[in-house]
């Protein structure tokens, strides 16, 4: 936890807060904070600076934060994600989140197992994402959206959704080499099996521009970051 | 496990082999495999090609390999890591194998526990080496060097270990983006809490050019694909 992520609503209009439960236990053994410390703090879904601990017991951390600092930059980074296993999906949310992605869309492909959809990971997005932003010191989640349906999602819905961003395919077997990443970006990626060819050809009717990053097959988790930090490199600093 | 990996030694003189083990077990669990089936296989540190199955028991797979193919290209990128949480290194051995790293040297550094290298990951560190090359369809697995005293290596056998490459740092605050991705490089990356002052200053005596990607804080299993496809990008298709 490189930064202490508050809720809107936890801050009192003097701008106080009082946490309990995995915020206070982190202040107390892992920062071992003291009153009068200062720790790095953050508003969820907006800025960040700083928190002095005004008291800290066993039941509840004081703080008094000062917000002043925008969040870090974005790379303008959306995913389209054929929805990974869950152990898989339990990796790829934080990481996403400390890599400050805008969007991910967790979607159905045909290798992919339907039961994916019912996981219980799907219950902990938002507290996994929360961890992801508390490790880049980051304030805004990526906005996460669950589609059980491929076709309909890219025919009927991913034009409103990504109305001018670069669309690309990420795809072992492309014959080029990645775009230049200019502008805003969707960047889909199959499942660990790979897309088939209709969702190929679908996603290319789409607009989506296949590209390789050399044959070898990478685990999802690996994948997501390496090929955001493919198309990301002239993103992160603006 | 996208590609059965054999030892040389395990591959009689008319190019059969006989397995048992976690390779018998995927083969009959997960690929269902029967006899006629090719599958895809490679030689540790050679070539790969297909194995016809001859015969598959409960206590053995016999096959007949043919190895014609050479292994995936590689990025030409070694890394110095900071070793990390054993965890954490449990998830990095196989990324950085299924990237085609060439080496990997695990450094301790002052933010790093010492227990580290007593963990019993390191006694593991081939066969999760192994688990990546099988997921990436590669022979040839990095070099794994272990270095428990940052200085004397770095001032003693950084310079000989690695005559050529480019040298880069990645350092969330420094000033440089990425420099341009041409020849071999080796690239430091440190533990999560960063390096020292003094360990970027001895590193940067020794021709590593510090660059950043942001000022996002990353896990170093995320922070390791995120670099490496950054740095990488136009070194993969060769």
């Amino acid at each position: 936890m490189n930064l202490l992520l508050l809720r809107p609503e936890e801050i009192a209009p003097d701008g106080t807060a009082r946490l309990t439960g995995r915020r206070l236990l982190h202040a107390r053994e892992v920062l071992r904070a003291s009153a009068g410390d200062e720790l790095r703090a953050g508003v969820l879904g907006g800025p960040q600076g700083s928190a002095e601990v005004l008291a800290l017991s066993t039941t509840e951390l004081v703080l008094r934060a000062t917000f002043s600092e925008p969040p870090p930059p974005r790379p303008g980074v959306s995913l389209l994600l054929a929805i990974p296993r869950p152990k898989a999906l339990r990796k790829v949310l934080p990481a996403v989140a400390s890599l400050g992605v805008d969007r991910l869309v967790l979607i159905n492909a045909n290798r992919v197992e339907k039961s994916y959809f019912d996981s219980r990971v799907m219950a902990s997005i938002e507290e996994l994402l929360l961890l992801g932003l508390e490790q880049a010191r980051d304030t805004i989640p990526p906005e996460v959206i669950v589609r059980e349906r491929f076709r309909p999602y890219v025919e009927d819905e991913l034009d409103s959704m990504f109305p001018d961003p670069v669309r690309l395919l990420a795809h072992p077997a492309a014959a080029a080499q990645t775009p230049p990443a200019a502008g805003r970006a969707v960047l889909a990626i199959g499942p660990e099996g790979g897309w088939v060819p209709f969702e190929i050809a679908l996603l290319e009717q789409h607009g989506f521009t296949p590209f390789t990053l050399g044959p070898r097959t990478l685990r999802v988790e690996v994948a997501v970051p390496y090929v955001l930090g493919a198309i990301s490199r002239s993103r992160i600093n603006p």
